[in-house]
């Protein structure tokens, strides 16, 4: 028995064996990437679920179109249009797996092994296992204060040399509340994310699941919305706002690589849960998901101040975090001596955990910096938990 | 923008263009796939679906474990290894997204580009596409009216030598009422192939999707519950006795494969919806399948016998067909003049549906065959529409 050679590439994720470790009640874990149990309109989702199923039974329950259910397309489709600019229609959308299958069906269709994805450090996990299941291999760039440091991304495009920048295949860019990082790219980095994609002719991969998630702030228009050329491959999905149960997401393309992910995710899986695109279709046509949305946003908005207070009250001042305005992360940097790897084990047993920052580095950097989740921490045990982490941390400064 | 060389291999399935063509509802269609509509429990999944939101309602609505819910491995690998004699925890099981997933996984970790798949001649449509989508090559294989003719098998193996057949990666078989042959594979031919995967280290992928659906005879061992060596990667599907819009299937396999599906499968979608695993549990536990799967044996078991009856009845003895045993297809062998292709717009046009021979032929055979579905139309259509059928072939002698 010999495997392919992308199973050597392979790797589980870190996070997810780190998990584990942390799913003792006693811990006060900020290590996972979940949204709130709390944040599931469960009575909701039970009546509409019921509503299919005496409306739609048979339909629902039957295979489905490997694009996605025809009237969910379009319901997505004036969605994106009306709300977010997006100029598309139903032929445009494609019905993903959860937005992860939108990350592993864009590769399948534009990697070939050793070609380059450009990704942010940090980035995330998942979308790493994706690109790897297919041999890709990385062009790194920094993220400030505004998000990708688009600047520092055109000079290495520039310094690549045509040939070898042939092989840089797509863009991947987590534009809102960045997982792990909690920043927000810019309107004049946006733009110029398109100038660049443009310029070279190299798509870019907009993975927008914390969108409807916005705290504080305007919101910013997608870089989708901006797209005159179809080189924006954009993705969400209804794992923040519904369910990640569901495991449903979509893309926004252009026609043509809309029919292209769709025959690839044709030998995939077929198509997505049927069921489960009707009760989403009925959650955001029966406008239960404009009025869930807000509970959810007031939930997070809490819990990331209460978050925010409790790092500035117990974190020693040689630390610094980012800012979010949305999503369910946030971003530490310790001090260089500080190696957040090692010193996980040591914070299980003081009961807190997180995750090291290494893990979403393809650089091997990192090593000083952690992600905190807000989103799935009830608030009487945030303060709590980032005073545990603030002891460990003071110990070792 | 330049896609991945896979891209150039990918095809559309021609069963599901064509299959649009098929929709009208005056056409009698022989064409699809699909298992009635009136074989969904609909009334039991609605109960079954309040129950788990009521019971596990945030559980069953977050994210879950990519080898699946472990409450669900354990009911899953106490089936098999009760009803169908195979040696397996839930440490074997990992569950997919539709048994296609389990095709998708096996082949990404398996296949070079190049390297060789065992299929018979004919085989299922949508197994071609997975394996393209891994630029994948074939050895293809005959069937008899006792499936896969292993014999053939074997010499070919032979006579590939030893550095060749180090290219041939796994075998694919449908061992049961085979898409779209309708033959069942005996038990000599499944000791043989276990023999040959054995001498050569070459594994099996056994898709059994219709193993629950058997309409008479004395139900045959699965290859997996013979296997010594963990060679065999068994997958199965909800999809013909529950729902195929649930997208639930599950791989048996050795612990170490398990595995390593499972790490692929963590970038391919991160697990499969959690609330219908749930959903599948239940109608497991509660009994439920084990009492709705006659009704569904009880009703295509009829349409396949007016479907033999009237291929009897109205057929030119000039043409020759399958009777299977269970399942949802047939296989009719036309004189060898008639190109069923190219009948198909007359086919149409005469109100009535098929799929022709060569779509699930790699090797540019099956001209003068063609695949007939019984399971998805209603009893007092199949008479008719093989009339139909029979009028356009009479007048093609």
């Amino acid at each position: 028995m010999e495997f392919a050679r992308r199973v050597s590439e392979m790797r589980a994720s870190e996070i997810r064996e780190l998990l584990e470790l942390t799913a003792h009640p006693d811990i006060i874990s900020f290590a996972g990437g979940l949204p709130s149990p709390h944040s599931f309109p469960v009575k909701k989702i039970e009546e509409l679920s019921l509503r299919v199923l005496k409306k739609e039974g048979t339909t629902a329950l039957q295979y489905g179109a490997t694009e996605g259910v025809r009237e969910f397309r379009r319901t997505i489709a004036k969605r994106m249009k009306t709300k977010f600019k997006m100029k598309c229609d139903e032929e445009n959308i494609l019905i993903t797996t959860g937005a992860q299958q939108a990350l592993d069906l864009t590769t399948k269709i534009f990697i070939n092994p050793r070609d380059l994805i450009v990704v942010e450090i940090p980035t995330y996990i998942g979308a790493l296992c994706s690109f790897r299941n297919y041999q890709s291999k990385f062009l790194t760039v920094g993220i400030d204060s505004e998000g990708m440091k688009t600047q520092e991304l055109e000079s290495k495009l520039k310094k690549l040399g045509k040939e070898k920048r042939k092989k840089v295949k797509f863009i991947y860019s987590i534009p809102n509340f960045h997982n792990p990082k909690g920043i927000t790219l810019s309107l004049e980095r946006r733009k110029h994310l398109i100038e660049i994609s443009e310029k070279y002719k190299i798509p870019i991969l907009e993975d927008d699941p914390y969108i409807e998630l916005r705290y504080k702030g305007k919101p910013l228009p997608p870089m989708k919305s901006m797209d005159k050329n179809g080189l924006v491959i954009y993705t969400s999905t209804f794992s923040k706002i519904l369910s990640p149960g569901f495991r449903t997401g979509w893309i926004v393309a252009s026609k043509e690589l809309t029919r292209k992910l769709a025959i690839a995710k044709q030998g995939t899986d077929l198509s997505t849960n049927v069921f489960c695109q009707y009760v989403a279709n009925e959650y955001i046509k029966t406008g239960s998901m404009d009025k869930h949305i807000p509970k959810i946003i007031k939930m997070y908005k809490k819990r990331e101040k209460i978050m925010l207070d409790s790092l500035e009250r117990y974190f020693p001042r040689e630390c610094s975090w980012t800012k979010p305005s949305g999503g369910m992360f946030l971003w530490v940097e310790l001090p260089k001596k500080i190696d957040t790897k090692k010193m996980f084990k040591e914070a299980v047993k003081h009961k807190v955990a997180y995750v090291h920052g290494a893990a979403f580095c393809v650089d091997n950097s990192g090593h000083n910096e952690m992600r905190l989740n807000f989103s799935n921490q009830d608030e009487d045990k945030i303060e709590e938990g980032i005073k545990r982490l603030a002891n460990l941390i003071k110990k070792k400064l």
